[in-house]
């Protein structure tokens, strides 16, 4: 599924782009995990550039969004990729005599992202006549 | 505006609840402050009583996630609510010279309502025919 542009990620999301046929409720498990393979590096990147001043880091939860927003994919799925990461960023962290206190600061980056999530979805929405 | 009866809180969204002339942008400010007047207390409960095993803390983020969703509330609002509670409660906690930590852990009680209202969204999108 190829849902370029890359200059799509930005903008607001309509709900004609979106196909029933590519929700994740319709997709089969080998599907899924495909797509898991690719969110989560996506997601991962996103968590590791947070503090770090990237200059690309809005483009990158835009294109996240996007593509959870495409694939309607629950949201439970990008609270199971974030505490998956912070899981090993923990087991990390340990390894090397850190504070963990960093995984809490990361909390900020998934309230970034869902909150980027769930503005894609109510502006998607308004473009829907109500009630038809 | 009156959305009764409670029991709604807690069943998934339609788009058909929605009424435009109802949402956040089309009231006045002073509509608005009401509004936040009556939201406020309501989040500020949910912050409350997150860690304390209230049994009806779901129905209680049911109702405030309802109430975002049929007035399209812009997620900006609910993140400056959390902002500025959090910053009545680290007064408070300097105060009362307790740690700060407390305020960390609510990220957590953030996460739980947006994730919970970005599901309503997705939940009543796919209640409307895709494309038309």
């Amino acid at each position: 599924m190829d849902f370029s542009p890359v200059a799509t990620w930005t903008l607001p999301t309509t709900s004609r782009e979106r196909d029933p046929q590519q929700f994740w409720a319709s997709l089969s498990g080998e599907q899924q995990q495909q797509w898991l393979q690719q969110l989560q590096p996506l997601y991962y990147q996103i968590i590791l550039l947070y503090f770090r001043d990237a200059p690309d880091l809005q483009e990158r939860i835009a294109q996240f969004t996007y593509l959870a927003y495409r694939l309607n994919l629950p949201i439970a799925e990008i609270l199971g990729m974030h505490m998956q990461f912070m899981d090993e960023i923990t087991k990390q962290l340990k390894l090397e005599g850190r504070s963990e206190e960093l995984v809490l600061d990361y909390r900020l980056t998934l309230i970034d992202v869902i909150a980027h999530l769930c503005e894609r979805y109510r502006r998607a929405m308004v473009e829907v006549p109500e009630g038809k």
